[in-house]
């Protein structure tokens, strides 16, 4: 099969290393000539170009630029290919993608392989890197099943774990468990960093051990991706924040009221609760 | 030179091990007759017992109990003690216990190694595990520096990192990077496991990734210790909370407001601070 990805960056370049193994042909466009080049020379794709009129010969084409590039690539890319091509996406964010991409191509297939690296851009793509990994596909209800079926054939054959829901569903679970740590860890930062007394700010420094590097690692993270997943999931993630200080304070009550029996009760909850999000 | 310590599980165990291979001859206490054999058997202790009494040949007491039992455990081993023993403790908050024995065994020495594994028990013990770790002594005006140097030395022997500071300071500088994320790891989950609808919520368990996982894992851990250090740093750990939920409003309201500059600026503050944190 022609298949196209659109945004040669670490997820874009992953995927091609992938569908190339598998037989297929990759056509990859970038808007830098340096990363055709390296894409090329890495293995990633068998052809890349600046243009996106390379990939009016591909069958399905994955869109796998920064989530605020999505909507707008997909308009300019629409002008260049046939109706029936099939158009994904591999954005964080499902529900402001699909609701805008749905109306403008039908074979349109929302999708979100969660899976990633800490380095970012082609030089960090690898091989196999969604294997057992979960792969979200948000089909709506008039998106073809034939366009639904090519994209999970596709995404079954990298090796992920294919989840169906409805962009609003993967919006909401991902807010939870992805994004709402992203501000409960970078509101840890911003406290441990506001204490005046210098020399206690000193022994926090030097005491602070795996307890807090683990909980802070994701408040710290890449500026850009902490940005986008508040812009574009806003809503859920303002959802998910108003319930968390909810469990915040009734912590703090908790403690304020001397309640030990209860906290160990609710840590030992938290305990059993871990097993289920983390087989 | 003799020395001694009370309560063998893990920090006891990994302290015998060390002491012994420094020359020391140790004596260790537990009130388990199992654990007795074991301590021996594994080879962290020369000689254990039920009874305190086989302390009083030592000449420095290391109180490894868990926390609640330090001051009780203290106040009847000096009964047995001539008062030249040096006691130091290794307790995780400094306040209450520098304040209830200081009184009643001038020769006591506060000290918290930062060292630590999840396994807990003397099956657990390990040598070198305080080896380039934080391991903080908070003496106080009326300790005699005779009692603080042999206590440094030994400490110093074990390849650890060794800091002074006041009780107070320790408290409160353990309460930003090792309390205060237990609390906010542990409203995390609560905060997940409050979704109602049951679709979302197993998305949210098939999804959750690392991300999740280091964010929330201090808030699953032990909960005897998740209440001790609540309980005997309650003070400490409520300030940091206020302070927290402040820093937690102000990513909501910049959240709210879409000020996407802001928000960006202070993930990107968080980046650049736990290079400070985390050498």
């Amino acid at each position: 099969m022609k298949i196209g990805i659109l945004g040669l960056g670490l997820i874009g370049g992953c995927l091609g290393f992938d569908l190339r193994s598998q037989g297929h042909h990759v056509l990859g466009v970038s808007c830098r000539q340096s990363t055709c080049e390296k894409a090329i020379n890495l293995g990633s794709v068998d052809q890349a170009s600046l243009d996106l009129s390379l990939l009016a010969s591909a069958e399905v084409v994955f869109i796998c630029t920064p989530i605020g590039l999505i909507v707008p690539q997909v308009k300019e890319l629409i002008t260049h290919l046939p109706k029936a091509a099939i158009i994904t996406d591999v954005g964080s964010v499902k529900m402001p993608i699909v609701e805008a991409i749905s109306p403008v191509w039908e074979n349109f297939v929302g999708g979100h392989p969660m899976a990633g690296k800490t380095d970012a851009g082609i030089e960090a793509a690898q091989r196999n890197l969604f294997v057992n990994r979960p792969y979200v596909l948000t089909p709506v209800a008039t998106t073809p099943s034939n366009a639904v079926t090519i994209v999970e054939e596709i995404v079954r054959s990298l090796g992920s774990i294919i989840y169906h829901c409805q962009p609003e569903q993967h919006d909401r679970a991902v807010s939870w468990i992805s994004h709402l740590p992203v501000i409960v860890s970078a509101s840890l930062i911003a406290a441990c960093l506001s204490e005046t007394d210098p020399e206690i700010a000193a022994l926090a420094q030097n005491f602070a051990s795996s307890g807090f590097r683990d909980t802070s690692r994701v408040g710290g993270g890449n500026p850009e991706l902490g940005v986008m997943m508040a812009q574009y999931n806003r809503q859920a993630l303002l959802n998910s924040l108003y319930q968390y200080r909810e469990n915040l304070d009734e912590f703090i009550h908790i403690i304020e009221g001397k309640n030990w029996e209860l906290l160990a009760e609710k840590i030992k909850l938290n305990h059993q609760a871990l097993h289920n999000f983390l087989e």
